[in-house]
């Protein structure tokens, strides 16, 4: 219940981060629908089919296809509302990523896989429907931009095994992590903080 | 019997639209016969992947392997013959894609999806080689531009469960699916049929 | 034993080649590391995917992702040393395909399938990772360039077949493979071989 509840916000909320992207490049009804729905469940399908979790999870329920159906009506019925906004694709993205990297380490604990993979698993599925996204529309991929981006996913997965640690309900530190995914993309963008730079300063 | 017909007839149709592609790129002999694999692979290696279904077909069965192989030869040998026929992409691609819908929906219907989920299938089965193709040859994936392409076999998809409620035979209906796919996409291109636009006339 | 060591050389030959061409292209610490990630275990991954080996084998046994990372660590600090010895990136590309087409036809071996379906999946194995290095980096993938690329692995793949003819040891048969792959694709290289062209020389 508490676990599929999360699921459905990221679905959401990456469903609309992919109307928002398919919209600025004035893709067809159709076009909008399968930006949306990769963005939404490509993460998912890579960390089902990377732990043999087969048929992949949105074949086997069909809330995830009626959800993002659903998100896409409201999304393009409301876009005007949404796009000028200007860091609402952002924010989005951001509230999706903190909440898949969550849902995918909880399959990796599942799967009984070590830790470091569990947080492997969890950064995947936060950030590849974002990659199948941006490569499907011509863009850049945002996660290889300067943006602190896994990097958050990473540390948040790591902090939900520190939190385990402590005398607290698992919801408790499963929602704490995904505070500090969220927060520290946040904060990495406001501040402008970005990865130790490796190259020289010759330019 | 009859499947596994349908199942080839549908390889080589893509295989020859996946060697149009390629030589129309001047990509070398190699590049060819792998631009032509993935397409007539493609769709049903991803169908394949997502219920489950491993070691993925084409690798069990050599049947698919020959007749690519074979096709590509003779592809290339007429490709002459081919590429002043303006429409011959089209055309292969079009009957590929009734084909494909069919088998990718009946593999779902094995593997007890609901009707929903297999058209889907059927649906991936049938644009992904393509996507694939288009990508590999730096071209926008066919599916996004705005020619009625997933559409046709959605609909297509859907009209064989509304002929299964008929006192018919199976295999009936699912040829009848199939050239409603074919026919909804030469329709909508002979008239110039597309998705309602969904942005505001600003330009 | 053996077969591991062949492995992870091959993980250490594909992530050096993935550091340096995404150091080529500027990226950040964290896309030099999923560059060298994906080159390293992205054909590895389809591979046992196809076949149904899931979870992924770097998903079950660590040894690969500690081997990048170490890998990593190395190949940023020494980038200078390698970025002027013109010919490295080609040399650890050729070496990993290499080693990466037996460690792939060996897999196929294992899961029983023919002949040809073992040398595609070695192929595919070999080849994969630097596709997926080259898309993400936005060139044109290596694979589909004038070199013999693929070529080098299908015949490596088919002369293991025809040593094991021979009353030697099968690790002999193994490593003589390896060596005709990368000594096929190093003489290619040298002597300016390319695949028969299949166009008209029209221009």
């Amino acid at each position: 219940m508490f676990y599929q509840a999360i699921d459905i916000l990221g679905t959401v909320a990456f469903a609309i981060s992919g109307v928002l992207v398919a919209m600025e490049k004035k893709l067809d009804l159709f076009g909008v629908l399968i930006i949306a729905f990769v963005t939404a469940i490509g993460g998912g399908t890579l960390r089902d089919l990377l732990i043999g979790n087969t048929p992949v999870v949105w074949m086997r329920d069909l809330t995830y296809v009626f959800t993002i159906l659903i998100t896409v009506v409201f999304g393009i019925l409301f876009v005007n509302q949404l796009k000028y906004l200007r860091r609402s694709l952002f924010l989005f993205d951001t509230i999706g990523i903190g909440l898949y990297t969550m849902v995918g380490l909880e399959k990796g604990l599942q799967a009984e896989l070590s830790p470091i993979m569990c947080i492997a698993l969890g950064t995947m599925t936060a950030s590849f429907g974002g990659v199948i996204r941006d490569i499907l529309c011509n863009e850049i991929p945002v996660i290889f931009r300067k943006e602190i981006y896994a990097t958050a996913c990473i540390l948040g997965g790591a902090s939900y095994f520190l939190f385990t640690q402590f005398p607290i309900q698992e919801s408790y530190a499963y929602i704490a992590a995904i505070l500090v995914v969220i927060t520290l993309r946040l904060v990495a963008v406001r501040f402008g903080i970005s990865l130790p730079n490796i190259y020289r300063n010759e330019d």
